[in-house]
């Protein structure tokens, strides 16, 4: 009978003869036994396998390499040994692929800077098999989420001739050979026929379909062409942007602060030993942290209210907070701490929010939120949108701002428009919260940066 | 209490008051009384709403127009109308946002074509409302299918600098500026110190996760830079692409056919009304023809065999049937038909398959499998992955492609490699099939099409 590591962890299998197929993570030989640390990657546990000189094949068994693929048939029995309640006894063990002495992931410590070379071969380790898992499972989590509470799952474009929210630099795409351009680029004969590039946001689109389905998310690719070489930029992550209709700046914050906590729990309840392992070795007190989150009353207070705390602190600021304008680093520290969990920061200064958020009536204003965790900083940002169409464009005519391919946009306002707002997170900031991996290269299957597209 | 239609309809709610919020998609006024058909986009079926002129806004409420946002109290109340069991009987009715009488989307006959150019309006009539609700069903119904049997969720990269197979035209992706570029480009001095584009599959970067986890799934955008102005063609669309360790052809056939059926039913049960209108107006016969699937029998059958039918059937054909040769549209159809169901075409001549799949014994064919399907043609291709490095080495040369950039992938076969399989399926043509619709404009959000490249 096949199995899977996973279904003879799950299952009560002692006594029963079984066979796998995996990989030797390590093989250790004594004199008269083997053991083999076996993995199929269906579970974070490894399979432990123990085999003996009463096989005839017992002097080939004990020159497999690690790093082979393996089948085995055997016996599952209680394990006397520590650190498992069962193992393996091998009746069999055949070669499937064979794995040289230069395998580079040999079972010792290795930098995360080696292992970045060999993304290729990363999610064989513990660290990574745990990253990745976690990444998987989140996303489902994620769309389980919305889907259970009747979102409608939306594909919003990723090549796009909009820059979104003006927000960040964009890569351009184009059939044109670069090699035989001079001067002025006759867009015409590109393959839309016009500029376009990568979109940077689904916003706008999303906004579109939550005028439609009330509410909507998205979860996909985005794209920034910044030159920024920090462990928190990548040029290509992914995005979740919920939008919902007939939804205010307090109803944001609830589903937002809901969603986080299921997935957090989600996660917790789904990756158990995964968890514990970045829990040991990545980040001490990582399951608490999450816990606590789950558990946690996230508070509301306005920007200005934060900008008045941070001045009357006793703390020599790098960064001086003013009023009007956004908050470093260490202000986001300071005000998680002293509320002693979750922040939504909400109501900023509208010069440095975007052009479509709702404007309060204090004319200074804009209804938009940014979700603080602590141990995460800026988790998501949101708003609520600005729902009226003479406000929009005259906010859109004081930035400058082309109405050129966003007069839908603006219509949504005309064509029974109503209030609705969203919000962005990204998901390789959810990632690392979630395992205590400090760097977004360590959370991306292959990650990309400047001068770096590998793979 | 307010609520959403679809609590509504799924609730026992007779005789309560509750408060709804959402659109005018028609108003029928009558002296004495008035109707609207509501909807809030959160299930397919609208609510009708009556008010009567004992209300004493009943003259401002009889000039809502259609499309506008209102919110209405009032109480659900018994219908003695045809085509509703329950109706709300409104008490007070709130204009949200208004709707001008140049509101394109009037409830009349509006052709695809003109949709299409709306299509930011389009989810709000009934066939669009229908499409991407169950475009946002079935992509959940893949997460569901894959994350319950344990595979892993691997988001491979979109920009890179492989051309995948070789099987597709590739976007460029710069940040050069093109009005400035003379002759011979520097790509040094490109984002990323080289030339990169937008993938055309995630198949060799999941190969990689599947020697890690055994069973993983993509599932992401894809990009083709063909000239093609078809109805299945659009040149960003999204594309599954599972890949299993431990897997061969056999098994792999019983994987799709199982995937298949699950998604099929899985929108049956969970976008019934959708499905009854798609069933109704657009392709008669739709719900038949899908319970057929999930109900039938699939037929594994060699390439050669397949031609050898072709052959002998009395048919005049436009493009006739070759051993050693691919098969045209109406040879498909043909099998189908033969067969009476769907089709697993095995086994084909390796000359005009990838390079990348198991080569058999017969040193003529490959271990490729092409899923036809009646209704919907080629649904999935897959194959068994060449896992011998020397026969993938020796093939790669004799097709003169280059290791550039590509010896991780040449590496898997080195290091513990393992018998293994995939395949991929465009989602869209998944939706084609699903909807009855045609057209693959009309199952994107935003389709990308050559010269076309809208919001």
């Amino acid at each position: 009978m096949k199995l899977d590591v996973k279904e003879i962890f799950d299952g009560d299998l002692i006594g029963k003869e079984v066979e796998v197929e995996g990989w030797v993570r390590n093989h250790r030989k004594q004199k008269e036994f083997g053991f083999i640390d076996f993995s199929d990657g269906t579970c974070f546990n490894h399979l432990q396998i123990v085999y003996d000189d009463k096989l005839s094949t017992f002097d080939e068994i004990s020159k497999i390499k690690n790093g082979s693929a393996i089948s085995v048939v055997g016996t599952i029995v209680k394990s006397e040994g520590k650190g498992q309640s069962i193992e393996l006894k091998a009746s069999d063990v055949k070669v499937l692929g064979d794995c040289p002495d230069d395998y580079p992931m040999q079972p010792k410590h290795h930098t995360r800077e080696f292992l970045r070379e060999q993304a290729y071969l990363r999610p064989r380790t513990n660290l990574f098999q745990a990253v990745f898992r976690v990444r998987s499972v989140a996303a489902y989590a994620i769309h389980k989420y919305f889907q259970d509470r009747g979102y409608v799952y939306a594909h919003t474009p990723l090549i796009t001739a909009n820059d979104g929210e003006g927000a960040g630099q964009m890569f351009q795409v184009t059939t044109l050979p670069l090699d035989k351009l001079k001067g002025e680029v006759d867009y015409s004969k590109d393959f839309y026929g016009k500029k376009v590039g990568l979109a940077v946001t689904g916003q706008l689109e999303g906004e579109t379909f939550a005028m439609a389905y009330k509410k909507i998310y998205t979860f996909g690719p985005t794209f920034r062409a910044e030159n920024s070489n920090t462990k928190t930029h990548a040029s290509e992550f992914w995005m979740i942007e919920p939008e919902i209709a007939f939804c205010d700046l307090e109803g944001l914050m609830d589903i937002e602060e809901d969603m986080l906590k299921y997935i957090v729990k989600y996660v917790l309840d789904n990756c158990k030993d995964e968890m514990k392992f970045l829990d040991s070795f990545v980040e001490k007190g990582l399951i608490d942290k999450l816990n606590r989150l789950v558990n946690s009353h996230f508070t509301r207070v306005d920007h200005e209210e934060v900008i008045k705390i941070l001045k009357e602190a006793d703390v020599k600021w790098e960064f001086e907070p003013e009023y009007g304008e956004d908050i470093a680093k260490e202000h986001e520290k300071y005000i998680t701490d002293y509320f002693n969990g979750p922040v939504f920061i909400k109501n900023w200064p509208k010069d440095i929010k975007a052009f479509y958020m709702k404007q309060n009536p204090d004319g200074k204003t804009v209804a938009a939120v940014d979700l603080e965790v602590p141990g995460a900083g800026e988790l998501m940002g949101g708003s609520e949108r600005e729902a009226d169409y003479d406000k929009l464009v005259a906010r859109m005519k004081e930035l400058n701002m082309s109405f050129d391919g966003l007069d839908w946009y603006v219509n949504l306002r005309k064509f029974g428009g109503c209030y609705h707002s969203g919000f962005g997170m990204g998901f390789e900031r959810l990632l690392i919260y979630l395992t205590g991996v400090d760097n977004i290269r360590d959370v991306i299957p292959y990650p990309r940066t400047p001068l770096n597209c590998e793979y």
